[in-house]
């Protein structure tokens, strides 16, 4: 059996369906990870795609944290608006006229450190026009794949990358991956880890073959962050971590109590062998990775499973016998993955051990370009 | 080969990933469903869960539509304040305090014809609490299973929920279901429709006998809403047909060319076998039926599978040899399923032949509850 999650207190009285986000728990696991990876002599960078929310990301700096990755430009814009000054785009940027504008204005914006990321020559000329003429060179990192298969290039590659940025005018910081792999099985994680380092340390060495030194080599993802926190690599991007979901759980890379997410739901309609909650797809999403059973889970009622989903819809189904939530019942759910479930909301619950602090923004929520 | 979509024309140098929708071919699908239906002496109340656009809503009544059918509190809300007037929420409302307060205020709203659904006895008395007081009855239909196994009663104990409604002083307007099992598979949307049209008429038939008479048998999804449309049948209520989608259209449900919905996204790298756009999870969602392969589909590189989305990354896959979009290129992506891909966008570009109109308020986005 798979470890499963307890799910953070729910406040009375409120309606549903609703983000909670118990941020006592936010903070624990923002000083847990800051200060394991700054034992081992590395910085910790969060990917906050995962909460979007500028007041989470600001509790991961006062843990610790040097800087914030995030996905796209809109979730940038949002979190320096919000006054973060180190931001990295952990994404290879294509600045077509659109994005080039919006770079631009981000890369000249005062007390911002700006790093953004590519993965061919191509990408370079883009960057590398968009930012033509201005005062200062925009940093950048090569994006390696290490094994994930999805954007990064081969360490074989970069001379040629990092070569044509430098040509550009373009500031060559660092190399990173992510080894997302490690989300492919249970026992992924340790391998994934060893990919990333070994894929930055390849690709520092070609570099260093060819008279090209740089500073910062990035791995990680929330399963590999804390295995790969060793030199050679400089920093680590976890994300999940901070609120924790069923599947960081699943995989050993949360503790059990280390789940700040919950949707409250309610239950709206019963028959023989299932009942129905006010939460569906447009509130849980479709993300069931394949070691899991249903589209979250109720640490309450262990045996339920939800086995559909519809919009508003969530249908779980319980083995005769076992414990039910009653109709009208207001039930804890704790989804697969936070990550796009957060992103669904306009707002969280921000609640201490059940009880409710205020409703805050989630930030970026929708800025996914 | 399952039949496969035509893409609606993007404009040129828009920003991505965006959502683009053409009102051309939304006031097509618009009339021809009105049409159709009206012929058949039934009326039309589009779920506008699929849209949650306010314009949208209004040019299916433009278009015949009598009026519009909700899933949610929210949805009314917002379709209210857009000055829609006769609006059905399909759901088993359940009122706790934060809900009977929100529906009392819609009840009590002038120029709104509201009514609700439920499917128990408890649900009833939740319901009659949230109007107590209130100068007119609450409207409610019944909610019927069909064969779907989600919410709603069988037909046999409809007489005993609608006893109960008519002692705590709702007025019974009618009997709904939906058949959503005809999303089961290819070839299900037959046996889907009849099913409904049965259980509406057993539940009337059991009504009946009881000495009550209602007015109202609605059924439908975009799949059945044709051949459930005729007596005793008195409304349907498909809502995805009037933008389209990938699905609707393998379904045999929607035409090709009916598709009014692509979301706009950059190929921002490729690889030896594949190239990545900026469009992931959090744009195109990870709803995938059984009978169809990837996340979405290219209708111009056909040959291309989006077999992988994480957050912000769509990896297609193409085999040696197929035609496959540049790095930087602006590609149409149909969405598999319209409904929740909508829901994660605020806004979205209104076209017209690929002309650009506006920029329009996806306005009930994210009102899941």
């Amino acid at each position: 059996m798979l470890p499963q999650p307890v799910a953070p207190r729910l406040p009375a009285g409120i309606d549903s369906p609703a983000l909670v986000i118990d941020v006592g728990i936010v903070q624990r696991n923002a000083r847990r990870i800051a200060d394991a990876v700054s034992e081992r002599g590395v910085a910790l960078r969060p990917h906050v795609k995962t909460h979007k929310s500028v007041a989470i990301a600001q509790m991961q700096l006062e843990a610790g944290a040097t800087g914030i990755t995030v996905g796209t430009l809109g979730e940038a814009e949002v979190m320096a608006e919000g006054g973060i000054a180190d931001i990295f785009v952990a994404y290879p940027v294509w600045a077509d006229a659109a994005k080039a504008r919006r770079l631009r204005a981000l890369h000249e914006r005062p007390q911002l450190a700006l790093s953004v990321g590519l993965d061919s020559v191509a990408g370079v000329q883009s960057l590398a026009a968009a930012v033509a003429g201005s005062a200062r060179p925009l940093a950048v990192l090569i994006e390696l794949d290490s094994g994930q298969h999805r954007t990064g290039v081969d360490p074989a590659r970069v001379v040629e990358i990092a070569r044509a940025a430098q040509t550009a005018g373009l500031a060559v910081r660092g190399l990173f991956t992510h080894g997302g792999h490690a989300y492919g099985g249970l026992d992924a994680a340790a391998g994934a880890a060893h990919d990333e380092v070994s894929a930055l340390a390849a690709g520092r060495e070609a570099l260093h073959a060819s008279g090209i030194d740089v500073e910062l080599l990035s791995a990680g993802s929330s399963p590999t962050a804390l295995r790969a926190a060793s030199a050679p690599v400089t920093e680590v991007r976890p994300g999940t971590y901070v609120v924790g979901d069923r599947q960081q759980v699943a995989l050993g890379a949360s503790p059990a109590d280390g789940v700040a997410i919950a949707v409250a739901a309610t239950v709206v309609s019963d028959g023989f062998d299932r009942v129905v909650i006010n939460a569906g797809a447009k509130t849980l999403t479709k993300d069931v990775p394949p070691y899991l059973a249903g589209y979250g889970c109720l640490p309450r009622y262990p045996d339920g499973v939800i086995e559909r989903v519809s919009d508003y819809h969530g249908v779980i189904v319980f083995p005769a016998g076992s414990a039910r939530p009653r109709l009208g019942e207001l039930v804890a759910v704790v989804p697969n993955h936070a990550c796009p479930v957060i992103d669904l909301f306009d707002t969280f619950l921000a609640t201490r051990d059940g009880e409710l602090l205020g409703v805050w923004p989630v930030d970026a929520r929708g800025r996914s370009g």
